[in-house]
Order: C-alpha cells, then structure tokens, then sequence
C-alpha cells in the first residue's frame, strides 16, 4: 500500500538502485505556484555528505512530469521524479542471501519470495524518502500560514550531536536519535474522531520512514507518570489557549488550537563498519557479514527535513478536508 | 472518517448518551462460528465496576443485527450494537459551554459548530471503546493461532499499580499508565513497505483509543541511545529469529518472525474531582469547574483489552490481506 | 465493500428477513436539521402495496441512533435503522437448495459457503434500497438548490404503464421498464477525470440497486449511431449551456453546467408465479421450482426514489469534495 | 481520483503533451514475468495509424521504472511510464478560450480555474489510455485461465464497419459504436453484493474510458421489454451453468460461472474537420471554430482494447480479493 491521504493522497515508487524514484500526488489543487527551484532547499537538507551522512552523493534534481503547467499546478495528478545514477550495486550481491541485521532484507526475501530487487534495500531504502520530501514542499505550499519546524535534539542519548556522532565514527558504530517536531498557526479542529485522529495520522505516516521506533505527543510516555491535575491542560481563552502544553495540542484526536508537538524515536543505522552475526542462507548456518556500501553514522541528522514533510502532508491532507465543511 | 482497514474493515457509530453504539465489520470473513457469549470475556475485562473505574454500570449485551445466522458469520457486513441505558445527562448540562480541560469539549464544540452532542462526551466518549472490543472479539476468531496479551505493566510511574490508584483515589486525582502488549506466532512478511507498515498501522488503530499519547515498537525510545551494534537484533536461524528483540518483532515495517512487542503511554482521566480552572464560554472568563459524572481513576486499567482488540484488528486484516497474494 | 463515497460515505448493513436494516452515513457535515418525519415521503414512494408491487407491507419508520442530537445532524457518523417486522421466512426454506433463477441464490451459496442468510434473499434482498432511500434522503439536504427527479418511463416496452402491469399480472408473469434520472442546477465541473468521473460513480452506484443491467447518459446507445457533428452539443454562453443534450450533462467525465440525464434499465422481477426449471441441490438435477413469498410484478415501479436516492448521494459527496479544493 | 482497485490499485498521471504518461500498479503480486515485449501486441492493437485513426504516431515504448528487477515483479509498486514525444502543441492554442465541442476543454477549463494543460487535451486525452492498456497487459497476467475478448460490433450505427469509417471520412465527420466485450472461465462469487457489484466496478471503469456513453449486461436495455419467465436464465447444473444468458454472467452483482458478457455505446469522436459554433470566451460570443489537430473518425476502433484492459484491472483485483477470504 503505497498510496496514503483522503484528498491530498500522495503515491511513491521507485527502488534504491532501480531507474528513478517518484512521487505522484493525486488531489493536489491547481493553481499552486511551483518551481523546481523550491524544492532545493529541503532536499538539501536531506541530502547526505555532511559529518555523519552516507557518501554515496545524488544530485537529487527533481523533474516534474505530470500536473504542472506554465509554472503552476493543473489540478490532476502531479508527479515529481528523480533519477538514480550514483549507484554502486557490486556492493549489494551479498546480502541477498546473508541479510543484514536491522534491515529489511530478510523479510523482504520472505515477503516477496526472493523476487525482490534487494540492492541498496530496494524499494525498503531510507532513499524513498527523497519522494516524501518532494512531496513535502508541495504540501507546505497548501498551508503556507502553518509554521513546521523539526530538529535532532539528542542523538545517541547526547545533547552534544557532533560530538556523539564523531565517537560513533571512530568507533565504526552508528547511533539513534530523537527528533522533536512543532507545528504552529493550526486551527481548531483539524483530525476525525477515531480513526484519523491527528496523532493516528501523523503516526502512521511517520511509522513509514525507515528507523522510526516510537512517537510520542506532548508530554507523550512522561505522561503516564503525571497525575490528571497535571496533566490537564486548562483552557484560558475562547480560542482554547491552554496555559500547559502536555497535550501537544491534540485533545479527543483533534488539533485544539495550540502548538502541535510530538517526538520520534529512531534508532541507530542498521548498516555498520563493524563485522555482524546472521544467518546466511548460502551455508545455511550463521555467519560474519561485513556490511559493504556507504553507509550514514546517524541516520537521524536526515530525518528531520523527512518528519516535517510528512508533518505537512498530514495537515495538507487535514486542510483540504477542513475547508467549508 | 470512522472506518478503518483494508480487508477487514471496521466502522463505529453511537455516542456515549445515545440509544446505542455499534460497530459493523465489512468483509468479515464468512463460516466464522460466533455467539454473544464469545463477547463476554472481553467485554468483562472493559466493564468497570472493580477498583479504580468508573461505577457507571452498563451490562453490555452484544447483539448481532446483521451478517450472521444460524450462529456463523454469512460473509455480509457484521453489524454488532449495544443499547446505552445507565445514562445520567444531566450531569453533562454545564460542559457545553463550560470545557472540561483535557477532554474533547472545547474540540468538539468548535469543530461540530457546537452541534456536537456533548453528554458523556458524546462521540468522543470512551464508551466507544466498546465497539473496538467487539470488533477484538471477531478478529481474534480470524487469527486463531496468533497469540496476543497485553498488560498495565505499571500506573502513575508506579509498578505497585494497586497502590497507585488507592494514592490517586484519596486526593480525587487520577493517573496514567504504561501498557504492552505482544503478539506470538505471526507469520514474516505482515505489513506493507511505507504507508502500511506494522507500525503504521498499529499506531493508527492505538492513537485512536482515547488517552493514549504515545507508542514505542521493541527498545523504541531506548533505541535512540544506543549503539547500532548493540541494537541490531542477529538473525540466527532461517525462520528469521532472532537472539535479541531490539526491534519489537518489525523490520523494514514488516512482521519478522518474532514475538511483536510494543507499548502504549497512556495519560490520566481526565475527568477528576478536584476543582479545575477552565475558560467559560457563558461568563466569558476562565473560572473554577467541578466535573460532575462518575469517572475512573486510573483509565489505563481498562486499555489492555482494547489494546488487544486493536491489535487483533490489525493483524486479521494483515492475515486476509496476505493470504494466497 | 458495503461502503462508497469519498467524503459523504454510505456504510448499508442487515438482510431481508434478520432483525433490521441500516445504514451509517459518515462524513455527515453537522448542523443539517433532520427529523423522522423527512424520511416519509421518499420512504412512501419506495413501499409496495400498490398495483405491481408485493403485499409485503413494513412500516419501514426510521430510527437515528447516531449522529443526531436536537434534531440536528451532530457531525459524527449518522446512522439510521430499519426494524424488519413482516418476515414470513417459511417461505423461502426451499430456496436453499434449490436457487430461484434470476435471483442471487445460487451465487450467494456458492461464495459463502453455503453460510449465507437466504432467507428472502439476505443481504442481496432488494429491500436493502430502504438503506439507500433513507441515505438519499439526508444527502438531499446536502444539496438543496439541486433538483432531481426520476421517472418509470417504459415498462415492459410499453408507454402505457398501468396497462403493462396488469397484463403481466394476469399473466402470473412480471416486467421491467426504463426509469430516467434529471438533475439540475448542479455546478460546472463535478466530478474527476478518470476514475471518479461522473458518469463512473453514478454508474457504480446505480448497478448497486437489484435489477439494474444498464446504464445510459444523454444519448447513449443512440450516441453511437449518429455522426459527430450531430452529436457534439454546441457551447453558447459563458456558462456552458449548449443548445443540444447528447452529453446528458457531463463532458469528459465533468459536469457540464447542463441538466444531466441518465436512463437505466430495469430487468423483470425474477420471482414469478409461473412454475421454472432450475437445478436442484437436493434431488441433484434440474426440476421444477414455484417460487414462494411476496412479489412485486415490476419492481422497477419502485426503482425512481432509488435511483433519485443514489443520485443525490453521488451528487453530495462531489458537492463536498469540490468545495474542499 | 486517479487511482482505482482494492486490491491491484492503478494510478495514472500525465498529460497529452506533456513529457510523459505512466500507470503505478500498487498491490501487484510479486514474480510475475514481464518483459517490455509482452505490451508490444495490445499497445499496437490501441496505436493509430490504420484505416479511422489519427495520424499523430507515437512509438509508444513502455519503460519500466519500478517493481521489477531481472525480468519479474517485486511485489511493490510496478510504474510504467511512456514518454510523449510527436507533439503538436501549436494546434492548440486556439482551444484554450474557444472551447470545442463534445471535448472537456470547457469543463477542463472551469473546474482547474485556468491552471489545465490545454494542449491536446491535457489529463483528459484519450492517450491516457495508454496507462490503461499497459495496466491491462500485467492484469491479464494475473488471471492467465480468464479469456478475454472485445471487438467492435458496430459502427455508426453499421455492420459494415469500413464502409461506415470511409463515408464518415468523406464527409470530414466522425462516427460512434458498439463494442461487445466477453469473457470465459471466471469462478463463481466475483463482486461484492452492493457496492462492488461486477457490474458496479466494471461500469465505474468503463467510463473512465473518454467517449463511453453507456453500457449494458447481458440482455441489457432490451431486459427492460422481456417479461420475467423470458429474461430468468434457468440453471442446469451444479456449476450454475444457465441455458440462456440473459443476465450476461452476472446474478445479484456477482459472476454466476458463465460467461460475462457487455456492451459499450462509444460516442463519435468529438474532434471533426467540419467547422462547428462553439462559445468564445475572448471574442464573447459564439463564433466559428475548426478544430485542428490529427484526428480519428471513429475512436471506437480503437475502444476494443482498452476494454479488455479494463476488464482484465477489474478481474484480477477480483480475483486478488477473492483469494483473500
């Protein structure tokens, strides 16, 4: 299921070492300004190169394909594309029968009966999240008043990053993180009773990027150790306002017209320099996998561009569904 | 957006003061042997009435109205309803304009345009809960060998929860809780790449449980502070086990052989009998509420069987979707 | 998939002879006046008792057990219910083992298993278009400057309705007819290219009605007799009006600013007195089947209220999602 | 809505003259063996250049870019695309204010506020069909033991097909058709009561092919002249196979086990040498317009394979569903 949104429905394709990776974004409203310039800057975001990112370099260049005229958006299906060309798949041979711990490609094998492109992960790619931050940019343009902001605010359970990830470094280990995302200027009321929930939305989207383990809104697991006193956010004004935030601006589901606040957890990049035990269906007993390509030390330093891209498809997705009901 | 699934498709209707709620599961499998004594184990552990819930009584009968005869399932839509009968509206008259901090008043009001039925909470009740625990009751038929089990595993940051909610119920506060849940005995593969992984998909279902603000899969927030090394679980056998369970049984999204473990966080009842300061729409100034109705103290004590029906829900439908494809 | 719509989505639950009938409308916006009594006129145009149609006489008084507080439309799932009361269910022990031809009895059987509810039919009972009137009724409120209005045109290739009845009558014999939908007032531009075409979602609704086995706009298979320059409709305002009707209303799958108008086709009732061949499960060959119960002569004098009803569905949930871009 | 399916979900995105046209399949079954040859017979079959079709020739080499890795299926999104490349954009400027006939430019023009891509069309050409047949070649795939067949019956309103294209051409006009589609050796049980109907899902695809204007099952239109003992198929075996085939294969909307069986009525093309009056929005009045641009005389010959491409989609979703239960 590669397809998610009510209005603003997003659908992503592609393989890590395949052709190209794409987005199509069906529901999209005509009229948007958009230029391959603005996506530039979250994609740079993203990209790797920097202390503790893979060295494997894409020019990421998105070319838009569908749904886009004279500089505009037509209002049918709008599909952005990107070519894959910095690829190195000799690194990946192995692993198809001796899977890597903490990635996909055991279950991938399993799940498709062995008729997975498993290079580079495949289709399992953190590189798949290039799709969702294209679809990012075009989402914050449908809620331009809405304020996103995401940040890495520990990383290998340190506040010091740069220093956490130079030791991971040397130590040819790799390190978690966890990333805090707010979301201000939402109105009252976005999310459905029940199932779409703004944090049942928000989580199953941010469940699809690779390395998240956990999530958690306003006061979040600190919360099952407060008392209700506490905990209960009073509403101070007829905009409801709270004078606490341990909510994360989200009551019965719905944005209640405070600052939206959740964290991920994401764990540490599967891919190591250090040797790994796994079973290795070739000799068909366990054995030492030495991970071969390039690899990011802390994944984490790239989520956050990724947790506001899907921060912004949610509350597109919410915006369009709120309008004028 | 009241429905949920792909296969196995749940829909919820009622409030918490109305004549009855229901659910109805569309693409139930047919042939399923089901009486109205299978709900009553589960609904049982729902029902309050035993330390630290709420004394309002309700007996909770199922009755299938639909998709069901000569005690099988016939492969129709499966409608379960419950009539509500111990109501008390009355003490839910001063909330519409009077918001109780931490529940969905203020919410609901603003988004419904204050045609919202505010008694008990109305749609948003936890009452609703009931329906997700039916539609529990006929996933778990569907998924046989599956096991799942989740517990309170400790309230109000305290592992004697006994105690816990006694210390709560004296200052008429109340407290929150930590819940896990874990399910044996899948089979590898369940899940879809991106938008539909395990987690995305459970988180989901959970985040709509009301109460619930946070969800962790295996070390989940621990994973963020550690080591690649020490959180890559090693695959040590061709089933796909592993010799640790760092991640929670889900990999690249995917079911990956082992027990699925998670946790849910769960904040305090809202409702409390000590005085709260509010903002109040007919005085037009926040001043003091005393929140009226019968409450529970610790809401966590009554998460688990719903966790477990929520999970179920999840896993029959990965189990229908998954079959033969 | 008992559910359809985008945003104004139609759950329909219950079989013929079970305890009730109903349907969830989720999606509802709020603050829509509604009462039992605005039901009755299209519930009326539905009933049988008149000439043509089965003796079989219920009540057919709606229930709204969600969704509604005040007499207003709360915004959360609607849910509206039929008691089933007339059940003569001894008629239809034969019909097991023995499949009416016409009817879905041997279909039924054969994909659930022999678990289906058979009695008058079960869930494939024409008796579930009680759901879709009552459905139609409140998405009519939805659309209140729309006109729509449906018409048994033809029946039994005669324009002489009452006539065609009584000679099928007389016969022990039953008929079809032609019924044609007008709307009008609807707004340029309804509707999506491709798959949600206007013509794609009423088609797939109109074929949910028992007895449907043809659907055409404007012209329709007179369309493919005719040359282009006659049936291209000439554009003579700003406002679309053309001075000819063959697209019936939509061009390229939009609504076109024009009334639309569609034509279905009715088959016979497949019950009839006349003895038939059938096969028979139990005597394992074919023989001879009266066909027991109530029936109507031509059914397809209850099909306008139907088909207004999907009609009016179609046109609230396109009416909700065009204003929401 | 650009997307359909449950199970085998096709979404499709570009535009006439755009860079490129492509079909996402999401939930294709993985190890299914394609190769770029196997589109190469129903792409020729819809391509043009033959006695009634267009000029324009596109090579129409089908690349694909996602999914599929050593000659099979992956199992996650299978993306095809086509690149566009004898265009002609300079046709159209015209079109953009002096809408034509029988074509979506105006409603085009009014629903995306100006922002669609006029140019041949845009999203709503029929070169879309393209995406349709491609996702049609993988569907039959899928269902191998279904035969498929659809062909042109009639042509304006003749038999003699040629002759009817060649006076149509002679006049600078266009003509309509009949195309008839069959298909063998479906199980019993496909479809869903109500909303997934056979017919519902098939008709909802049909008219998302540009120029249907109708469509019938079995006996069709003509049912609605039958008396019930003509038109009831009696069974005759334990297979549901019935001595006539009135209801074109389908019982209570789902496959009765005999042969499926419908008609579409394909209007004339809409784009004619002939000079026609059409509204202009610069000049403000209704003027003279000679649409220019290579046409076909009769679109309907080439409706043969789309039709079996959609009725293929629809089948193997069917049959991924039906699996699954």
């Amino acid at each position: 299921m590669n397809t998610f949104g009510r209005i603003f429905r997003i659908s992503i394709f592609g393989e890590s070492h395949g052709p190209m990776i794409g987005v199509t974004i069906d529901g999209c409203p005509h009229g948007i300004p958009l230029k391959v310039e603005d996506f530039q800057a979250d994609l740079e975001r993203r990209r790797s190169g920097t202390l503790g990112t893979t060295p494997r370099r894409e020019e990421d260049l998105p070319e838009i394909v569908s749904g886009w005229f004279n500089g505009f958006t037509t209002g049918v299906p709008l599909t952005i594309i990107f070519h894959n060309k910095d690829i190195r798949s000799a690194d990946y041979i192995d692993i198809k029968d001796h899977p890597r711990p903490g990635h996909a490609d055991f279950v991938a094998r399993q799940k498709f009966g062995g008729f997975n492109d498993y290079r580079g992960g495949g289709h399992f790619s953190g590189r798949m999240t290039l799709a969702l931050v294209a679809a990012g940019v075009v989402a914050k343009k449908i809620i331009p008043s809405i304020s996103i902001f995401a940040l890495l605010i520990e990383a290998g359970g340190n506040s010091d990053i740069i220093q956490a990830v130079k030791e991971a470094q040397e130590q040819g280990d790799s390190i978690g993180g966890i990333v805090e995302c707010r979301a201000g200027y939402i109105s009252v009321g976005y999310g459905e009773p029940f199932f779409d929930s703004v944090e049942s939305v928000i989580s199953h989207l941010a469940f699809s990027i690779p390395a998240i383990k956990g999530i958690e809104f306003g006061s979040g697991f600190s919360s099952a150790k407060m008392l209700g006193s506490q905990h209960n956010d009073p509403i101070i004004d007829e905009s409801g306002k709270t004078s606490s935030y341990n909510a994360g601006g989200v009551s019965g589901g719905l944005t209640n017209g405070n600052e939206l606040i959740f964290r991920v957890a994401v764990k540490p990049t599967s891919s190591i320099s250090k040797p790994q035990q796994t079973y290795n269906f070739t000799s068909e007993k366990v054995d030492e996998l030495n991970v071969e390509g390039r690899h990011d030390t802390c994944i984490a330093l790239r989520v956050p561009v990724v947790l506001e891209a899907i921060t912004a498809i949610a509350l597109a997705d919410f915006t369009l569904m709120t309008r004028k009901k």
